[in-house]
């Protein structure tokens, strides 16, 4: 204790066995909180990481093949030659020119001056959305997205007008045209061009060209989430929108799922005309993104090991990928279907509407340690077919364990069939 | 390019002589952002970093104090042993351990299950006002504020009522009282306790007391800053609110100055009632705080290094501050007033009426190439005092440039006062 005063003072207050007082306050929340669900990625990332649980429930990449070692040695680098790595520091332009470089890779030319550092795809969806979200109002969504695109929007309690997904070809352009021609402007439209998650699917070409024609005619922004775009197993992948027509397309990318998650890197590509605007968000939010991970893997790629690592990992993904639609094939009960990924980490199944994986999901972590994530994590509102479907992650797992993993779950499945 | 479709497609784009399409949207903006006032802390960011320019302005720590070298094996041990020090992962349980501790020194006590985890003091600032306000809520807060604060709140455009701050003894907690006891129910107090930025007091116990007091009598929380309360050069510094009564205080901790700002990482400690919203809204706002730096951070304090660092810290913070302060009483004109602050990085100066600090400000950049913050940016609303003050920060010059730094404004104001 600093003084004794505050001693005798706190003595005062009522405590525990600990000596650590007692008695909280249940302050008033926002009336949004009351919308809270609680989150399924928060609980299965602790229940997956118990030991011997087979887990396809995240969308975590393969941490054997994080380049620990070279990032280990840019990070000495960096903090043996200049101790400001530690420091308040704007956004560092050699970054910035690398990501220029990375966007052209994946088919999207774009300028150091649209470009804005974020602490990760999520930080960069959720920036967007206090800058484009009055509360209550409409923005165009699917009807099975990522959680977190839901978090990121909760606050303003939003609106979310919901277009289908095709299996095959993505999100329904038909119905998003129908929204707009009826009058709707929503602040934006929310697409995963690439690897949907959860549902697994890349555009198709022609909806991807209509998407972005959409969007200018009636002026409203797409926020393109492209986390997942750079994992793509094609020999011709596709272009995300903003490489098709950037004019009214905010793109966000990632580090998190071609480097490492937990640098938190991440980057939008916006028009010059945001950046101010950006800037006092992202100040406001958290000053700014760490300068260290943002030297660090600024260091790694100036060492030109990038296009070396996602061949890696690509090549990587993709046998596992192989491995687990082979399983799902061998060991699935006849009838039930699933996507064929062309890029991303997620496999979407449907069981058919005799099964609730919900309640599959239970059984499967106590009797046979797999773990998951049921389709109505993902709903917008309830949605009945979700109910059935469930989404398998395979970037996470050792081919080796994928074949037993889906044995396992398959059991459990003809069971709850039967 | 990925494909010649896309190719072609993107030729149909106008485009400038660079070959990169133009023509870029300007999406509706939230109403919010039109009360945007452009951030002073980010020019000055950028302008005191000129070669050349002896920078008063920010609140940063010395780099040259930075423990670099054993953080820089800290990183190295934690990625050499353990690749997972990249992925997602819930906090770490050992970083919360060694938060107890520290907060113990600092009159705190505390359990590992009150803490969590941050990107730092803004970032918990900015989380628990998404979970406390609704649009257009009332806060309470002083005159004068740091303006993350206000970057932190504006999104939900609250009403900031105001209470003044009194240069010796702090925020006014009769004021406070006044405006509780008829009727008045804010959504939270904002309070920096100790080395208030940007006036540089301290509260004295008595107010400390009884604004805890009242926010027990008329629940409401208290949100309690502590961002400088570590760098006390007092030999008996007071606890911060939450060691004199934790109840309804709700208290941001920060690693930023005590340790290095762009390892981002801080924390809050409340009531653990709270912990289950507030991983919803981080969820969604960047999923997790890098673990990366949690590690890294955690394998510093394992070390035992820090009570030694905090020593060398306060010993040069304070040989900086005595500097400033002599400085001060021999070069400013006569009648000119200054806080002299027992805690944090700021002293705040008062010129009198006949000057313009703003002004002042072009004046000493051009002339003098010496940085400071003017008075007014930290204004909530007009206040005809703060535009003759201004703010000093003492911690990022080296001592050695303070006194001819000093000596360099002294003359431009007695030339304003002329």
């Amino acid at each position: 204790m600093p003084t004794s005063e505050a001693g005798s003072i706190r003595s005062a207050v009522s405590s525990d066995e600990s000596g650590i007082p007692t008695g909280e306050c249940h302050p008033r929340l926002a009336r949004w909180t009351k919308s809270i669900r609680k989150s399924s990625l928060q609980e299965m990332l602790l229940t997956a990481t118990r030991p011997g649980t087979v887990s396809f429930a995240l969308g975590l990449p393969a941490p054997e093949l994080f380049p620990a070692a070279a990032l280990a040695k840019a990070a000495v680098d960096v903090l043996g030659h200049d101790p400001s790595a530690l420091q308040y520091a704007p956004s560092l332009a050699s970054l910035k020119r690398h990501i220029v470089e990375i966007m052209s890779m994946r088919g999207v030319a774009c300028r150091e001056a649209q470009i804005f550092l974020t602490a990760g795809a999520q930080q960069g969806m959720s920036l967007l959305a206090r800058l484009l979200l009055n509360p209550g109002d409409k923005v165009i969504a699917e009807e099975l997205i990522y959680t977190g695109f839901q978090q990121a929007i909760e606050p303003a309690e939003p609106c979310v007008l919901t277009v289908p997904t095709d299996r095959l070809t993505g999100m329904d352009v038909d119905a998003v045209e129908l929204l707009l021609s009826s009058g709707e402007r929503p602040a934006f439209i929310y697409s995963i061009t690439d690897g949907h998650n959860p549902v697994g699917v890349s555009m198709s070409l022609d909806k991807r060209v209509r998407l972005v024609e959409l969007a200018r005619r009636y002026e409203v922004p797409i926020m393109e989430d492209d986390a997942y775009g750079f994992l793509s197993y094609d020999s011709a992948p596709l272009p995300p929108l903003r490489g098709i027509d950037p004019r009214w397309v905010l793109y966000i990318g990632s580090f998190s799922k071609i480097l490492a998650p937990n640098l938190r890197i991440g980057w939008l590509i916006v028009p010059e005309s945001l950046m101010d605007n950006l800037s006092i968000v992202k100040e406001g939010s958290d000053i700014d993104t760490a300068t260290f991970s943002q030297r660090t893997v600024a260091a790694y790629l100036e060492g030109g090991h990038l296009p070396g690592h996602l061949r890696t990992l690509r090549a990587e993904y993709a046998r596992r990928r192989a491995e687990m639609i082979s399983a799902l094939q061998e060991h699935f009960p006849p009838g039930i279907r699933w996507s064929v990924p062309s890029s991303g980490v997620f496999i979407w199944v449907n069981l058919g509407s005799g099964v609730d994986t919900s309640k599959l999901l239970k059984v499967a972590l106590e009797k046979e340690k797999i773990a998951f994530i049921p389709g109505r994590a993902f709903e917008v509102r309830e949605n009945h077919h979700a109910a059935n479907c469930l989404r398998l992650n395979f970037s996470n797992c050792p081919a080796s364990q994928i074949t037993d993993g889906i044995m396992r779950l398959a059991r459990l499945v003809k069971a709850e069939m039967a």
